[in-house]
């Protein structure tokens, strides 16, 4: 059966993937309530359309950063995409191209940043978590630029990582062998600990780098107020899907009031 | 068993139709959700009767563009009535008459406009699509006035088809063969396209013809405000019965903000 | 299973009657939406409770219309008691007295409103509808008054019988032979027909009785201020328990805003 | 299967326990609408988290009536932890003093307030329910002093068993022998009856002892008031879990009025 809208892409998809692979892209955080309530918070949001307008010429097409884009709808960064598929980021970039828009790539990705760049043929930005030190993030950073990224993405609600129950039932490494974290090959998993992401990592961050700054995560207008004031060019305001804090307000809703 | 109330007439037309007819007139578009909160929205409705009134001589008689109706109940425009009952349109025309009030025979009829106009004993008024070219349009318009309808209905909601899943999964043409798009025999099928409907398409209207006009579909007071500027008759509010803009406002709610 | 709350008496009597008289009892009119959101708006509230307070000597005694009652829960009037148990509203009358509470007793009763009166043994109140004529009527009242009624209930929510499916479906006469309507043996059915009940049918009632005179079934405020000019000594708010209008206002709700 | 939530403790208590005695701590009371409305309330809290925070140190340890605690998570006082586990509450002060929180002991615990001090290796309130006597109570106060208990906490939520209907289902005594209300060994169930608790219990509190006093069970802003007046230590915001009064407000809610 061909999928007509993106739940039946998602059923599909369940039928497809190792459970307990499904379960790590699927699952949220402590018992899911924030998951759930980030579906029907969106299917609460009521539109007011405005008729008698003359849509024959119906144009989707914006930009982000200056870059543009042929629909306000952009690939948010995700994580071991060789979970799904052997080609892994490779294979989304190849997609992105296809739509024509824009991939973030992430930290966490399965294939090193630079062949996700060599697959793509739409513009790059990189999210950015920070492991073991800013030594570490700092190559990262540089190895973007240097393969082409146009942007940089600081995830900022991962202090910890969720409490993510499916994963802790299943207990399985992520990612599991013989995938790695592909853009960390050659440095041991214990170097890679969390590192304190603070508002002077922005500022650390403006120094390494002349890429634009975003950062993801906010939840609250005092932080997007205290991001501006810090020099980043855009905000991109998530709960993470429901996989990091439990019970947070919901992401459809807090927009208005932090911008 | 007799039914007693609208929700058992339903039941019985799903069992004696064929399913993807049934699929046609039921369906919502995109995930139904629309569909489903208009249901949910009218039960919500609460009303405050007054009491010690007679009501030995109830009359629930009203009159809408002069015209008298015993109730404040017309029958809306509604597609392809073939695909439930021989007759069609004419049946439907002849059930009004039954009950003296007011229809609304669609531009989408599997009868000619003429025939139904001959099975009515009650008013009728013609709901307007227009397809193809204003021409087209006006040569309808000019057979409705002839057949005696007594206004138009300018349908404004429909720039392009709602994003009706239950159909696309059937892939049936609608109507299907032998049932024809009875007001437009003899136009091919490729000269019917989509036109752009806007806000001077109603003064052309009032050029081509003197019938008093009404709009349906509005959903916002400033649409309905633009409408009464156009010399519009008449607003009918309505998300289409949910099949077709996803998470529209609610059509018995923004009825008092339209108003 | 001894029952030790409410639902589960109606879960024994459910067991036990007949079941076109149960759906008599438990139905309400139209879709029973209103019957079920009575319910749901009960589960709603909250109360606030007070601590430290001394209750070993708890009183739930109060007065209505200068009766002393054990407790504000009085009988309310229903009809047909026959229709569960052979002894009736006698049975339903013994019952008040053994809670020395108040009993209204209905109109509609299966047995005589002096049977019922000879078998109470706490004060009775009596329902009034008005059938056929105020000839009818008055005779009524004059009977309970010679009884020794202590107050008149006029109902005026059931200008028309609501619209009750369950019972359109059972299509059983009620009361079913055997069973009479006690209170107008020897009057013919067809001299007992709907009467218009208005605001001056309450002027009436004060003219022919000197009994004290309580409206039931108010909605509204407006109504309620009505009532009051009219001299009633109580108002009993009441949706009929969802038996008579479909989508009224909530009775538990509503209170506040009529008085 | 190891648990990851307290859902999961719950479930494998709920599979391991005598079901009479599982129904003792599970069931609310009247038809438990209340218990069930506490965890819906819960589910609908939403925080605002703050991102950017350095959280490599976080320290949730806070200090109530100047006891230092290493969380804000105390154990609330629950009777009849033998119905549980052999040990009872003396293996319920050894799990606190691993936690290092401080343990409220019921005074209907099944072990005597004096072993339940020498299990426990935290600091210990004891929580006062006055059966029988002031003098009664005034023992119990004055053992809980000399066992080392830093605070009494007056419950003021039960001045009658709520109606919880799973329990008078299975009409098995709590605690059912050969358990017993360890506190009272020696005294005649007879003469621990309920005793009436008001505010000038407080007062008589006061000078029966010089420990901090908390009152739990305070639901409105008015009582919190009155609380303050008669010198209390602190206010415990609770409706009993739902085992007290039936469609309270929500313990969750109340507190910002309350405070």
């Amino acid at each position: 059966m061909e999928p007509l809208n993106v739940f039946e892409y998602e059923l599909l998809a369940k039928e497809r993937m190792n459970p307990v692979y499904w379960d790590f892209y699927a699952g949220g955080s402590d018992d899911e309530v924030t998951l759930r309530a980030n579906q029907a918070d969106f299917a609460r949001i009521r539109l007011r359309p405005r008729m008698l307008v003359d849509v024959t010429q119906c144009d989707t097409s914006t930009s982000v950063l200056g870059q543009p884009v042929p629909m306000p709808i952009l690939i948010a960064p995700t994580s071991m995409h060789c979970l799904a598929h052997p080609e892994g980021e490779c294979a989304t970039a190849q997609a992105a191209g296809a739509a024509r828009t824009l991939m973030i790539a992430s930290t966490d990705a399965t294939r090193p940043l630079e062949e996700i760049a060599q697959a793509a043929s739409s513009p790059l930005w990189f999210q950015l978590y920070i492991y073991g030190s800013l030594e570490i993030a700092g190559g990262l950073v540089r190895r973007a630029e240097a393969a082409g990224y146009q942007a940089l993405v600081l995830t900022v609600d991962l202090p910890v990582m969720g409490n993510r129950e499916r994963s802790k039932r299943h207990a399985v490494p992520m990612p599991p062998p013989p995938l790695v974290e592909a853009n960390f090959v050659g440095i041991a998993q214990e170097d890679l600990g969390q590192f304190p992401v603070t508002w002077n990592i922005i500022d650390w961050l403006h120094v390494e780098s002349g890429l634009p700054i975003l950062v993801k995560g906010i939840l609250t207008a005092e932080d997007a107020l205290l991001a501006l004031e810090h020099g980043v060019s855009g905000i991109i305001v998530s709960n993470h899907g429901g996989r990091q804090y439990r019970s947070t307000v919901r992401d459809c809703r807090c927009c208005g009031r932090a911008l």
